[in-house]
This record gives structure tokens, C-alpha cells and sequence, in this order.
């Protein structure tokens, strides 16, 4: 296991940052606005190192989805896309462990530690985030590199973008992963 | 896969329920207090008709955990205790997917549906009916046969349990599984 919150045994993993997400059928409470900024500067940062990067594309069944393959929302968004040779792993699920080759991969290069990042919050980094916790993986889920979108509950209250971000990240830290800002993060590389 | 809720096809996995769950150090806001008749209600149901269950019992490496194996804490709740010979999934980690046989032994039973009931709404509960629906089990949980505690978001508010019962749900309700009262799983089987 590496010493420090990056190295070069410490995979990025961006996931489902694809033109869908800023499609107005989500709503107009997103919160993080600088989310894809953050996702890019540890993009530079990992790319300056040689570190290794997972892109993560979403590839829905669902005919509605904004996720569907085969139609320019299914795109990665220009800031965050993967440069040519970096890995992209298809997924059709939430999580990113289901379905794909991630978990194998991640071990066939000796990688213990993952830093996830992408959206939206409380769907796919959280089901990824808790799975990879789970599967023994040193997990950091990255605070302003991540971003969801306001809902009601069960019980039908509205609740924030923000209050969702803040509930599915108290689930998250500490049981499953370390929480961290992309600041603290690159600062402690 | 059956056609109604409940059938010879359909496991009742009861997630975690042990006498650690009374333990004071969980604090004193408990949603659903009838969240384990309810779980006896569907064990008896499923019992007379000698469908398969399954009882998952935490077992934790954390060693001030009041799900530590080897106290009285961790035993079962006397009401959900397994009887001779039912099935029990020793884990250690928050889903019951995670390090146990359960998807293999659903597969090998040709099992397609899993109810799923326990504690807490949030962790185990959530972490196991997301990998659930993921791994393409067709999945129910029982809003009323599983509770939380009442807990602070990451922005440091103070969350009840119901709300954080509701958050919780509302991220599984149509993503991952459908979420049902006890009553209306009986009455559908």
C-alpha cells in the first residue's frame, strides 16, 4: 500500500461525467458547480505523474435514459474527456465494480487505493464508493469533485442538492471511504 | 423468476438484526420500533410456506464494534433468531454480497427475487439491496421491516432517523429495488 493519498499505486476513477448530466430533465438544483474543474485538475495532476486514471462511461438500458448509447448526451464532457490510450470501462449499472472489469484490473496492477470522483453523489459514486470500501480497496470520495442534484425523500420532502450531497457523504465517510477535498488532496501528494 | 413478491423463488434475507442493535451507544432516536415484529411477521410467512431465508449476521473487525464476534451483543434478536437449520451468512463487511456466498447460493437455488429486511436502513441495508438490484436480483425492501438512527450530515446538521430512513429510501425506490410496507408484501404474496 502506498504511503500517501496518491501514487502511483492510487487509481483516479471519474465516473458517468458525460454530456447526459447537463441535460435539463435533471433539474436546475445541481450543486458544485466547479466539480468538472476539480475532476480536470486531478486529471493533470494524475497525467503529470504517469498515475493511473479509470473513465468510467455510463451505458444505460433504460430506452429514456439521457445515458443511452448511440447519442451525443452518452459523450464524455469535453473537460474531463479521456486522452487517447487512457482506459475506459463501459459500465451498464450503478456501480462500477458490477458488470465490468474494474475490480480485476485494479488488482492486476497492484493498485490498493482508489480516489473517486464524478457523479452524480448518492447513485453511482456512492454504490461504487461503498463497494469499493467493501472489497478491501483504501478509498478516498472526493467532496467538490463530486455533484448531485436536489430530490424528495421517501416521504416526500424536498431536499437540497446540497442536503443530499451532505447526507449520502455522512453515509460514505469513515464506514466506507475517507471524504477529502481536492485541495487536501493534491496538497497531500 | 415468479410472477407475484413472494414465492418458493423469492429469499427473505433478514440483514444484521443481533442484540447490538439495543446497544445505548447507537443514541436514542430509533425509527420503525415495530421493525422486528414486522421481520417475525414475514419470517412466519415465509416459514409456513417453506420459502428460502437466509439471516445475515455481522460479524465486525472493529474492535470496540458492539458487533463484535465472541459477546452476548452479538447474538441474534431472540424475535428474528434462525431456527435449527436455517441458513446463516456470516459478513464482515457492510453488504452481505461482499465476502459471503449469498449471490452463489441465490444463483445455484435459481433464486431471481430477495426481500430484504434488517438494519440499519442506510448502511447494511442499503449497501446490500444496492449491490442487490446491481447484480440483477429483483429486489424488494421493507420500509417498515428495516430502521435507522437519527445521525449528522456531513454539513454537521442533525438528521432524525425518520429522515435519514427517507433519504435512504428514496435513493434505493425505483433504482435499485422497490420499496414496500410489510402489509402490502403479505397481502401480494
Amino acid at each position: 500500500m502506498a504511503s500517501g493519498p496518491s501514487s502511483d499505486l492510487t487509481a483516479l476513477v471519474v465516473i458517468d461525467v458525460q454530456k447526459a448530466i447537463d441535460d435539463p430533465s435533471w433539474g436546475d438544483d445541481r450543486n458544485n458547480p466547479d466539480c468538472e474543474a476539480n475532476i480536470a485538475r486531478l486529471l493533470a495532476h494524475w497525467r503529470a505523474r504517469g498515475w493511473p486514471i479509470f473513465h468510467v462511461r455510463h451505458l444505460s438500458r433504460e430506452p429514456r435514459s439521457t445515458y443511452r448509447p448511440g447519442q451525443p448526451l452518452c459523450e464524455f464532457k469535453d473537460e474531463v474527456a479521456p486522452l487517447a490510450g487512457e482506459r475506459v470501462i463501459d459500465k451498464s449499472t450503478n456501480s462500477a465494480f458490477i458488470g465490468t472489469p474494474l475490480e480485476r484490473e485494479l488488482g492486476d496492477a497492484g493498485i490498493g487505493r482508489v480516489v473517486i470522483t464524478g457523479v452524480i453523489t448518492n447513485n453511482s459514486v456512492e454504490a461504487t464508493a461503498r463497494m469499493s470500501g467493501n472489497l478491501g480497496f483504501d478509498t478516498i470520495v472526493v467532496s467538490d469533485a463530486t455533484a448531485t442534484f436536489g430530490r424528495r425523500d421517501y416521504d416526500g420532502h424536498w431536499r437540497t442538492s446540497a442536503e443530499v450531497h451532505a447526507m449520502s457523504l455522512a453515509n460514505i465517510d469513515g464506514e466506507y471511504a475517507r471524504v477529502m477535498t481536492t485541495v487536501a488532496l493534491l496538497t497531500s501528494a
